[in-house]
């Protein structure tokens, strides 16, 4: 399993195509819908650029789809009549998306990625599914290739943890974002919670977030809770602040 | 303002006294209920114990009081009759906890602290009130003695100070812990999702969390957010998704 082709030029696309460039997997071309993140992405790469479809060779042997979620069926599509490995890069979309191709999975990188900030692809995890043993095997094979951590993980635990990444991720910063919300309101800068922030993700991410539980809920001060209920009349956060507290304290170690 | 009594050998006391005596403030002695913790860390100190409030001077310049919250209106009781400035350490006390003394303050370092893990005090803030002009000078001062990032905040702002911290802190660590949970009951490991949670808080505090909001609601992806929820529904996190969604949909730079 050697010939690829990359489908997509976006932030994905560009760390990921590094990472198998530099495993020395052959690259053979990139197809993009326009020029712009394409040409620069195929020349890094040393790649083929194809800008329609029908350009796409057929013979290759694995076609990675690196766009964005509501485009995967669309370029699955669009594939059709190619006989080598198919599969999309996505947290959230199911594996039945790649439906027309026999050779179908999922070869989803676990990271946030940014264009302009380099990333260790050793270090992010791997998750990867097959139609079939076969399939499989040569996706956890080129996944190791690149990465140190290499899962298999089928789809419903796929949709798991892309939910459990909205609350990990997207919404523990939210809390960071009302936190500067409400400081602002006062004159204060965010900033004076970095150490406090930074000391406490440490904490969690060595013994484990839900033994490492602090604050008034999980302590049962009722007098700060009230107290912080009423502060929070004001915004638009009271109702917010009384459910994540009463969550605590049905899940307290 | 050189002599120091300090009340308390909890796990503030133990690295707020070890950076007092650092920066070589005279600590006469250290108040504490029990012996237990208290002769470990007058030792550390070479301070002198006191046992009973009976035994602590009357003519010490600075009295720190760093005990559980609710314990400070009793401590600050018992001090009655000295002279020198009386401080307290909480976030969330106010300043008039403190009201039989004519010269009192507040002496907040926002961080938490474990007995086991050394803290490098001069990066923590040090937030500073006091009750007049003056004695909030010899705080400030004090203050600068042991950390670099010095503030006077009075105690409303403190009040804002305190809730933003549980936001930010003992709120993503609960966000966190419901990661953890959803995982587990689907056979995953927590740490799966370690590279993701220091990326994303490393850009929240680079940039600013507000900023950099990004998921589903951001996206006002409806279909993700639908799936989700029903996702959640045989747990007990429905309703906390969807107003945490919500919320993001309304604070949206």
């Amino acid at each position: 399993m050697e010939r690829v082709v990359l489908i997509g030029a976006g932030r994905l696309a560009f760390h990921l195509g590094q990472a198998l460039k530099s495993a020395e997997f052959n690259l053979m071309g990139l197809y993009n819908r326009t020029a712009d993140n394409g040409k620069e992405l195929a020349e890094a790469l040393d790649a083929d650029l194809y800008l329609s479809y029908t350009e796409i060779p057929k013979d290759a042997d694995w076609y990675i789809i690196a766009v964005s979620d509501s485009a995967i069926a669309e370029v699955s599509h669009q594939l059709q009549g190619v006989n080598g490995m198919v599969t999309h890069t996505s947290g959230s979309v199911d594996l039945d998306a790649l439906q027309q191709h026999a050779k179908r999975g999922v070869f989803y990188p676990l990271q946030t990625f940014s264009r302009r900030k380099a990333v260790r692809f050793q270090d992010i995890p791997m998750l990867v599914e097959g139609v079939d043993p076969e399939t499989e095997e040569m996706l956890v094979g080129a996944a190791a290739r690149i990465s140190h951590r290499v899962e298999r993980i089928d789809s419903q635990q796929r949709q798991y943890l892309h939910l459990s990444a909205v609350f990990a991720c997207n919404f523990s910063n939210h809390m960071y974002a009302i936190a500067e919300m409400l400081m602002r309101s006062r004159g204060m800068k965010f900033d004076l919670l970095h150490p406090l922030i930074v000391e406490t993700t440490e904490k969690a991410l060595e013994k484990g977030p839900y033994s490492v539980q602090t604050g008034p809920a999980v302590r049962r001060d009722q007098s700060t809770l009230d107290k912080h209920v009423t502060l929070l009349e004001q915004h638009n956060w009271a109702e917010l602040y009384k459910l994540i507290s009463e969550s605590i304290q049905q899940n307290t170690p």
